[in-house]
């Protein structure tokens, strides 16, 4: 596997000197920020970025993401133009060497959390999601906002954008993935491109919005859609794992077993036992829901070579910035991750 | 494993609160840094320090270190006493419930380094020994200090001190220390108290000052001193694989043979090549000429559970402070450590 980290461009406090500095972290995840949704990136704005990141002693890994404009997820006529415009930036990144590009079809909202700074025993914080509050939570009133979130509504736009959504159910969610996927694939295995979706995070409808990227039965339909290494998945364990009833693990080796992992986010969660809630929580098993040996040891098994990022940090050591995205406790689960990894691979020699 | 972090008290830019948060973290090894050498530490300074950490929610596994009074190595008539004030700090000790004591017998100097802040190509700083220029330092001009050295000699006294042990030689040395140990371990005994030798550092004579903890030889001599649990070693790989006709691992193997490792120290080093010149690295393998996963699996193997830290790390992401014990990089090597551990123990069940 090929150790990654998310970077969010030259205004994120977290500096590729910084991420340099990290044992074992060979890639940058990234993306350009300053593109309206639904605009072609040009071949020297990634050009650009390309170079950034190799003067600083790494590579471009991962385009996370290039967002797929929600006219595209609501089968607007628009799309088609938009669809255009999304072959066109896959074209530019292939044609300027970026092989891997992940992305997702939630509506509206990417990832969703009901706390940002929730104290966790050890004076840490961390993201949380807690279902009675989300239940209560009104997604217009922009109480909430998240890295990834696109910040551009207006209120009334945001109202009018959920209220299109009450419009189509999931079958017809499913029907304009499959209309983007035809479309897109073809291009992307032409430019050498690795597409790789992105779990619904939480893994279930939120704000009576539908969601379909949930479990291993949506994993298997979606692989379906179009069966091409090219279309493939950002197998994000956390995501998955926070539907009690997933097994992300079980999730993940039927995705190897199909070779449609294109991209790994390795993150722990807890469940809470309260329902779907959950609290984010440091990497290794022992303080989270899922068994990270049992993660990486799936990867090992399938001889798995791709990019892999350690997920969401909680904010340690007095460290402020983005929610989930600070430098700190990140690091510390890319080390912890390559020590898995480094002792698996040599036990199974 | 129990996974430990060195910590220099109060005055420690790197707090408590900050070990606490790094994933898989239990215990503290410290010290009381402001009795003089050869004094008795009262039981309640220890049982001070003891709250401190506990009230952090984190433990107080191991004192590094006593330290042993020059008079004792050098064999001076003053040392029945200084021997009897060791041996009442450990009756102390043991009587607060601390149960493991690093401690060393190098002359004078602690462990050397020649650079405190030598760049790395990804521009992170780490303590190297270079033997040319190491051979060229003259050790009283007092133009190199380092955490752990005595800082209390006036050039007089260090130029003194060093004359006396002109006089002495290796099988002195180790006549001395046999007199040290027949004494303090039968007291350690019934303290329940585990005595940890740590190696010279680096594992050869140094500004022609006799050195004896240095290779396989020496930890077998040493531990048929005093056949006893309580007269055992700090292993510190980084320490014996700095000589190259060292193999650390065996080293390490062999005393968990004899079940004599009380303490553990994992710390990369990178021979260069030049003779016995190294550069401290990262901690993962792939940074130094020590694998770490064989470090580890020896541990496992063993099923062996004491106290592990890592050892200096390099400074990174701009922090300063003291050479080797900053916060950032020795936390990294914690949940690398950490990450080997976890899948060697499951993979071995």
């Amino acid at each position: 596997m090929e150790m990654t980290f998310r970077w969010y461009g030259h205004d994120d406090p977290v500096t590729l000197e910084n991420i340099r500095q990290i044992p074992g972290m060979r890639g940058i995840v990234s993306a350009i920020y300053d593109i309206p949704v639904g605009e072609v990136w040009p071949r020297e704005r990634i050009r650009q970025l390309k170079e950034d990141i190799e003067s600083k002693g790494l590579k471009l890994s991962v385009i996370e993401s290039v967002p797929v404009h929600e006219d595209i997820k609501l089968g607007k006529p628009s799309r088609d133009q938009l669809i255009a415009n999304y072959a066109e930036t896959i074209r530019n990144l292939g044609a300027e060497g970026v092989n891997v590009v992940c992305y997702n079809f939630m509506p509206v909202f990417d990832w969703t959390r009901t706390d940002l700074a929730f104290e966790l025993p050890d004076g840490s914080n961390a993201l949380i999601f807690d279902e009675a509050v989300a239940a209560k939570m009104d997604p217009v009133s922009g109480e909430l906002s998240l890295p990834g979130w696109d910040a551009s509504y207006t209120k009334e736009e945001m109202k009018n954008i959920i209220d299109e959504y009450g419009q189509i159910d999931k079958e017809t969610l499913w029907e304009n993935l499959r209309y983007f996927i035809e479309r897109i694939i073809p291009v992307a295995e032409a430019a050498d491109v690795k597409m790789a979706i992105h779990p619904d995070d939480p893994p279930y409808d939120i704000f009576g919005l539908p969601r379909i990227i949930t479990d291993q039965a949506a994993v298997e339909r979606f692989l379906d859609l179009y069966d091409s290494p090219a279309n493939g998945l950002t197998l994000c364990v956390g995501s998955y794992a926070s539907d009690p009833a997933n097994d992300a693990v079980a999730i993940l080796r039927y995705a190897l077993g199909r070779e449609r992992v294109n991209f790994m986010h390795a993150r722990n969660i807890k469940l809470t036992g309260q329902g779907k809630s959950f609290q984010e929580s440091a990497h290794p098993t022992e303080y989270g829901s899922i068994d990270m040996y049992e993660v990486i040891k799936a990867l090992v098994d399938h001889n798995w070579e791709g990019p892999i990022r350690p997920d969401h940090g909680r904010m340690i050591w007095g460290e402020t910035g983005r929610p989930g995205y600070g430098l700190y406790d990140r690091a510390l689960g890319a080390t912890y991750l390559y020590g898995l990894h480094e002792a698996i691979t040599k036990e199974n020699k």
